[in-house]
C-alpha cells in the first residue's frame, strides 16, 4: 500500500468521477448518506452543515476505513492491518476489518481523547500509544517499528482520499447551488478527498480549509510556500491540527485548496455549544471549527457547506462546553 | 378552528393521503425531511431512528405548526392565535407564525422545561403559565379564558393530524418493508397522525405507543376501556405522558393503536445517554422513551422504527444523564 510521495500526489490529482463512484458504491451499507442540516443562525450567508457526526462510530473516517479495506484481496490483509490514526480514521477501519475478520492495530498519539481510545478498544483493535513527536514520525515515514500488516496511511493513500470523497459526490446532489465549502484541516486527506470530487465531477466551488490558532499547520506552508514546522499549542480540538503539512500532501493541497481559515479554540468551543443547543447535534472540535469558521466574517460566499467532520469528544469535555457561561 | 369532539374523532378518521400529501407540501421549506439513522445496538432486530430532534427547533411540531397555520386565511388570523402547549408545538406554530407575523399566545404548565420557554420567549411568544390542572382544562375545553385569537388545540385538530401525518409519509418513503413503528404518548396527535398516514397510503405497519411509568394514560384507558383518570407522577420526561386521556381524541387511538409499551423512566434514561454517546444525537425524555420501548423485549416486529420526537432537555439535565455511572 506504501506509495512515494511523488506518485501519491500524481494519482490521486489525476482522480476520475469513477473512482469516487466505485467508492461510493463499496462504502453502501456501511456508511450513512449524511443529512444536510440547515444551520438557523444568523449570518449573511446560507450555512449548511454535512452531518459526518451521525455516522456510525461517529466521524466520517468510515466511509475511508470501508473504501480503503474494498480495494484490498484476502492475501494482503493477512498479517492483518495497521494505521497512524487520532482514532477517528483506526475506527472507521476496524468497524470495516472486523467484518472480515481482519486484524488491526493503531498507534495513536498520547493526547488522544480517552472516547476515541475506548472505542477502539471495543472494536478489538490493539493500541499503541507514542508521544506526539513519535506519532507523526510514524506518519511520515510509514514505519510502525513492528511487524503488525499492511500500512494504511489516514491521509496520503488514494483509496482514503476516493472514500473522503463520496461527502463531495453527496454534497453536490444534496446542494447543487452550494459556492463554498468549508472542512476541517487534519492531514489533508478529508480536504483533498472532497475537493477532487467536485474538480472530477465538474463543480466548480470554493474550497476552504478550518485550522484552530497553534495548529494551523497549513496556513504557515501556505505562507511559507513549502510545509514548515510550527510549535504546536493543545486545545480541546484534537481531531485536526499538526505541528507541520506532511511533504507528499502538499502537491495536491496546494493545487486544491483555495483559502484557510484559522479560529481560535473559543470560537470552535462557542460552536460546538451552539450546535448542541440549536441544532441537538453532539460535535467535536474540529467540528466547531468548521461551523465557526462558515460563520466568520472571513468566510465569504452564498451557500456554504460546513463538514461537521465528527462526534467523538469525551463527555466531561462536551458538558464542560455546554455549561460555560455564554 | 374548535370543532365538537364526534366531528374530531369523524374528520381525522375520513383522512384521505391527499390530505398528508397537502400537509406535506405546505411544510415544504420550514420543516426538514429528517434522516432515518441506523440503531446500532444489538437486538434481535433492525431498528431505524427517525430523527426529529434535528427539526428546526429540535422537535416535530414544526411540521403541525406549519400545517395549521397553512389552513388559516390572514382575516382568521387578525388577532393572533392561542394554544395550550408543553413548549413544542407552541414553538412550531410560533415559527411558521413569525413569517406571517401572527401574534401567539402559548398557555403552558408550570413544569415545562426552562429551554422550553425561552425558545418561545426568543419567539415572541407571550407565555402563560398554569398548574398543570388548570393546563388540562384548558386542552379539555378549549377555553383559555382570554381574547387571544384563534384557539388551535395542539393534538385534537385535523389539520394538526395531517402535518404530524407527514413523517408516516417520509418513513414509508424511506424503509418500505417497516412492520413496526413506536411513537412517544402525549396526547395521541403525533401517533394518530402518522397512523393515518400510513393507512391512507395502503402501508399496514403495527403501530404502538410509548409511555412512561407514573404517567401511562393510554395504557389505563385501554385497560379500562375508556379514558380514565390517573395519579401522574412527574419525571424528567416532560414532553408525553399525562393524567388522562383527551376524550375526544380515544376513539381515535381506540381505532388506531395496536400496541402499548410502557419504560421505566430509568431506561428512558439510559436511552437518552446511549443516543448520545453512540449515535451524537441530543433528545429529550420522550425520544428517550421511544427508543426505550423499541429495545425492550416486548417490542417485537422485524424492521422496527423509533421515532426520536424531540431534542429539547434541559442542559443541566442532559449533562447529568450523561454523566451517570453506568
Amino acid at each position: 500500500m506504501s506509495v512515494a510521495p511523488a506518485t501519491f500526489a500524481h494519482t490521486v490529482l489525476s482522480s476520475t468521477a469513477r473512482d469516487f463512484q466505485e467508492a461510493q458504491q463499496r462504502i453502501r451499507g456501511c456508511a450513512l448518506f449524511s443529512p444536510l442540516l440547515d444551520f438557523t443562525g444568523d449570518t449573511g450567508h446560507s450555512i449548511q452543515l454535512k452531518a459526518e457526526n451521525l455516522q456510525p462510530l461517529g466521524s466520517f473516517k468510515v466511509r475511508c476505513g470501508a473504501n480503503v479495506l474494498g480495494t484490498l484481496s484476502d492475501e494482503q490483509l493477512q498479517a492483518g492491518v495497521a494505521t497512524v490514526s487520532a482514532g477517528n480514521f483506526a475506527q472507521g477501519l476496524a468497524l470495516a476489518a472486523k467484518r472480515r475478520g481482519i486484524r488491526v492495530t493503531a498507534h495513536v498519539p498520547e493526547n488522544a481523547a480517552r472516547v476515541k481510545i475506548d472505542a477502539l478498544r471495543n472494536l478489538d483493535v490493539n493500541v499503541v500509544h507514542h508521544s506526539a513527536s513519535e506519532w507523526w514520525t510514524i506518519a511520515a515515514t510509514r514505519n510502525t517499528g513492528a511487524e503488525d500488516g499492511v500500512f494504511i496511511h489516514p491521509v496520503c493513500d488514494a483509496a482514503v482520499v476516493h472514500g473522503n470523497g463520496t461527502i463531495g459526490l453527496e454534497i453536490a446532489e444534496q446542494r447543487p447551488d452550494m459556492d463554498t465549502v468549508i472542512v476541517p484541516f487534519g492531514g489533508g486527506g478529508l480536504i483533498a478527498g472532497i475537493a477532487l470530487a467536485l474538480r472530477a465531477i465538474g463543480k466548480r466551488v470554493r474550497i476552504v480549509a478550518c485550522e484552530v490558532e497553534g495548529a494551523a499547520a497549513l496556513q504557515a506552508a501556505r505562507s511559507a510556500g513549502k510545509p514548515v514546522t510550527i510549535e504546536r499549542r493543545p486545545s480541546f480540538v484534537d481531531g485536526i491540527g499538526s505541528n507541520r503539512v506532511l511533504d507528499e500532501m502538499w502537491p495536491v493541497l496546494s493545487a486544491l485548496v483555495d483559502d484557510v481559515i484559522v479560529v481560535s479554540a473559543a470560537d470552535a468551543r462557542a460552536a460546538v455549544r451552539r450546535l448542541a443547543t440549536t441544532h441537538r447535534l453532539i460535535v467535536e472540535g474540529a467540528a466547531g471549527a468548521a461551523l465557526a469558521a462558515a460563520t466568520s466574517p472571513r468566510c465569504g460566499g452564498t451557500n456554504v457547506v460546513a463538514i461537521l467532520s465528527g462526534g467523538n469528544i469525551d463527555n466531561a469535555t462536551f458538558c464542560d462546553i455546554l455549561n460555560e457561561p455564554v
